[in-house]
């Protein structure tokens, strides 16, 4: 097959899931009477139950068996918050504008459609030319403001709507801007990652869990994009879910104790080194990887480990996930190492969650700008002796000297550090008298060596102050069901043998928004009874469940609850026994009216498979 | 007990409960190393956990047992959906601002303060005067904007805090304003509510229940209002949760099949008629209130019962909660019937969850703005014969009358109702013409007899067009966990027999954020082992679980839980079995380690009570 053949295919079936999921309302686009806004969807009906599904499952492998400390925060944010993170002054994409219609456009995405274009569809591209668009393509996301500029002003690119001219390339903030109160005074945005409110919390939490590390906050919610001009349907939208896990650990030691549980796991990584030198992701044990260094740290791999099982419990194909490192130019300077799990679907390898170590930057960054100190103790069984520097500024001889410049004069000597300290001694000791830079008063002043005492002392201390490293797991919800919808569908003949193919969603139990049907084989009150009464104890013990009493035929039934991914039907054919059905490999069994429930809720809790089933309950042949 | 004595305490038990709730971390302000802003706060660890059990217990008890349509939509929403809602043009208070400094205030709220004080602080107030001002207060809602300026005005009020003289009243959006893309010219709002994400789905959730009414769509998530001076903390903020049920029905017929399941019930309820003439809430069977017509129809009544149900299952005490119907000022005109559930905590009588009959108002606004009509069919079983108005504009005469005019006149008599025709028709046959008012044409014209034929015809109909009603209970989460809070909240003395009183939230099982703690009695290897594989168990099943291996004082131990609501405490003092002691009893009974996760499992999932537990396991004294 070759490429061109691939795309269509990719796009056949795009279209075969996309149409099943608008139809039977997994999804919606948002105010779709009013034609709709790009960027925003609804979760219809089992689409909701979908996403509820997920985030529970969530809950119990991350906050339950990790005991993590959950949080909700509030998506209205102050600038202040946002300033001290970086957002307000660097969450930017660049944008151009058409010049007469104001229509605006992301450069990057439209430097990226002409080179694809021109490699994809012009036959007297010359080699030299082809090797130039490739190049700008694998350097696209490095380019600055002005190189990007002048690379769509050297192509000629311009508005795809109206070839009309592009302005110059200039930052659009992705955050949704509004303001707080009445006044018009106080900025704020909608927050673009949950992430903050955990960091702004870090006082109070490492207090709730004994002042002990490590330990991990996690929050779900909502976080904002306004994107210039969504694409990809449901995987760059303007308002997603997020699940964030931020893990505080010591940075001297990223060890985990439950690191063992995970490190026999093995799974398609695509290491940095690998990805420069052109080779393919290749399955890699997660112990291995952290023994050579490839990732950075246990704690890291941890998580690693622990998103793997995730992702393949939810009904992700393994073989279809992968974990890339990312490469220098990829990651935030102070970052020690990040992964991305990348998910394949019909769009390409997608992002659905990054695991990045961000080291100490988020808790100093609040600190520096809040001036409450984000740090974590760590208690000496026994004190230490440590040498420490100790600046004494003798004020009068500094009075004398500089009168009303003095204050400066000492705030600058108490706050150098100690190379510059001890230089300065030297000199002193050497010479009587040193120049010496006052940055607020912009100039150098003559310091003698009566003016300041500079020496070591040792001294005991009984405690370690520092800022502790996050480790962070980022969760894009909205992202990871949508490539669960197409490592789910599949299609099957239908049932008369023509050439009608059926649509089904193979969830997990876990996952499927409806768990079982209740049908009664025909349209007869007696029939209908029983299927109420076991709506009823489906119900009890929290069991969705679907009643259909149309007499539409089973066989049609069945065809539509497969369409949504429902793995038990439950057909009343007696008054007190009825049978079973299994979506995938469509075998029955017959059981008892009153053990329905309890044998719906083990299989759909997971407890027990359908082999498990089968084999307490010989196979029915309708 | 004298008034001032009664807010004294009521406010002391405030202190207390609020107290408790911020140094255990159930809620957070927001950003509190910034300052934090008025009206945001963080659910701490334990109150995000109450929060995820109220809202499951609502899913399990609405969504489940109700077979509800739960849809997810976006809290960003463009300005055209809630333009047709009314909320851009009338969902405002009334704001005045200190003319020097610029600082905002809710008009009503200064009136209020102003009338209240003065009742309550003034000893040289006329009979006469606070007569006045107690009219005031009574009818503070329904005051016009200039009334309020009037009143301000001759009261002499001024800024609180500076005194400075205010402007007049004028009209405050309360929602927060951004918006959409990077042009600038999309305005958008966060959601006011959530409702209105349903309302729009109305045509696709219709088919996806198979063209049939009545049916309910509900949805969870977060809702924003730009309070002018948020105040109440916890009960008044600017982004709350919201879940609401909008159950869609045909207005000819609003009874509901499963309200013999709920007309039983008594229950507090406050009649539109005991309130204007001064009686007090009384204790009133549902089903009596409806049949008697107090409320409006069966499905209201049904919502109202299972609203009782939800609250009380919750932990509200019933003695304390109370259904107060909305005065003829409270409701929008459109409404058929409203009433409150209010509960009452320190703060006097708190609306948690407003239960309305909206009539046909939401979709119906929809449905003009958009073009898309809204609306439900039924279809006749037999086709029914009807009489239809049908009138035919004699277009040739009407040229000739009115040449350039013509198309408003054919317009105008086109859009006549019935009454109008027919008035119309018997002017003509009695006089052979008439004067007929064109509102396009700002004027009357004259209409002959051989202009128009206006005629009734029997008709066949096959089926009905009608706009559904739409009764929605809609629960505020936060208010609701606040006056849980509150409820749940109890003080007993210490051990040491002195005078320290140890705080308790008597949580019932459901809601609790922790439900039960792993304590080995002294700190050793072999209990510490044990600890752990209970831990494990727990998790293995979805128990929530505090463990706690330091080697503090188990009865510490047991206060420090108590405070958090935790209901079962697990003390592990043998190799083999544990002790479990039950919160409010504090009566403790003795196990076997395997069977800690099933009983537990059983009282927290509500499946057994601990009268259950008590006659399975005889009681342990330690």
């Amino acid at each position: 097959m070759n490429a061109a053949q691939e795309i269509q295919n990719r796009e056949a079936f795009r279209h075969a899931v996309v149409n099943t999921l608008e139809r039977r309302l997994f999804y919606i686009p948002s105010f779709k009477i009013y034609r709709g806004v790009a960027g925003l969807y609804d979760y219809g009906p089992p689409g909701c139950a979908v996403k509820s599904n997920v985030l529970a499952f969530w809950r119990q492998h991350f906050v339950l068996e990790e005991s993590m400390l959950e949080v909700d925060c509030p998506c209205v944010t102050p600038e202040v918050v946002l300033k001290a993170s970086g957002h307000v002054d660097k969450f930017t994409d660049l944008m151009v504008k058409d010049e007469k219609t104001g229509t605006c456009y992301r450069a990057d995405h439209l430097l990226k459609d002409y080179c694809k274009d021109k490699l994809e569809k012009d036959p007297n591209l010359s080699a030299v030319k082809a090797a130039e668009l490739s190049h700008v393509l694998a350097i696209l996301d490095d380019l600055s403001s002005d190189e990007l500029g002048a690379k769509i002003k050297g192509y000629g690119i311009t508005a795809p709507d109206t070839k009309n001219s592009l302005s110059d390339p200039y930052p659009f903030n992705l955050m949704f801007q509004t303001s707080i109160g009445p006044s018009g005074v106080s900025p704020g945005y909608m927050r673009p990652e949950t992430a903050q409110g955990i960091f702004v919390n870090f006082k109070d939490l490492y207090y709730y869990n004994g002042n002990k590390l490590p330990f991990a906050a996690a929050q779900i919610g909502q976080a904002f994009r306004n994107e210039i001009s969504p694409r990809q349907g449901l995987l760059r939208v303007r308002e997603f879910t997020l699940a964030e896990i931020e893990h505080f650990v010591d940075p001297d030691d990223k060890s985990h104790p439950k690191f063992s549980e995970v490190s026999t796991l093995e799974f398609f990584m695509f290491p940095r080194e690998d990805q420069v030198s052109g080779r393919a992701a290749r399955r890699i044990h997660i112990g291995e990887a952290v023994a050579a260094g490839i990732v950075n740290n246990e704690t890291l791999g941890y998580f690693i480990g622990r998103v793997y099982l995730f992702l393949t419990q939810l009904g992700i194909d393994k073989d279809r996930l992968r974990f890339r490192q990312h490469l220098a130019n990829e990651m935030a300077h102070y970052a020690a190492d990040c992964w991305d799990a990348e998910i394949e679907c019909s769009y390409g390898w997608i992002e659905c969650v990054g695991i990045a170590d961000r080291s100490a930057y988020d808790l100093r960054a609040h600190t520096d700008k809040s001036g409450v100190a984000l740090v974590a103790h760590e208690k000496f069984a026994e004190p230490r002796e440590v040498q420490k520097l100790v600046i004494t500024p003798v004020k009068k001889e500094l009075g004398l000297a500089f009168k009303g410049s003095q204050k400066m004069v000492v705030e600058a000597l108490e706050a150098m550090e100690e190379k510059e300290a001890m230089e300065l001694k030297a000199t002193l000791e050497a010479k009587g008298e040193a120049e010496f830079r006052v940055c607020t008063l912009d100039k150098d002043v003559t310091i003698k060596s009566n003016m300041v005492l500079i020496s070591k002392e040792k001294k005991k201390e009984h405690q370690r102050v520092f800022t502790p490293s996050v480790i962070e797991p980022s969760f894009g919800i909205g992202r990871i069901i949508y490539c669960l919808y197409e490592h789910s569908f599949y299609t099957r003949p239908g049932r008369d043998g023509g050439d009608e193919q059926l649509n089904v969603f193979g969830f997990p139990p876990i996952v499927a928004p409806i768990k079982c049907t209740v049908f009664p084989l025909v349209q007869n009150q007696q029939y209908e009874e029983v299927a109420k009464r076991i709506a009823k104890s489906l119900a009890a013990v929290g069991i969705t469940y679907k009643i259909d009493i149309t007499g539409t035929s089973i066989g049609k039934r069945y065809a539509r609850t497969d369409e949504l991914g429902v793995p038990l039907a439950i057909t009343v054919d007696t008054a007190t026994t009825v049978t079973i059905r299994e979506r995938d490999s469509k075998q029955q069994i017959r059981i008892n009216v009153d053990e329905v429930a309890s044998v719906v809720k083990e299989f759909t809790d997971g407890v027990s498979t359908w082999g498990d089933v089968l084999w307490k309950y010989p196979t029915h042949s309708s």
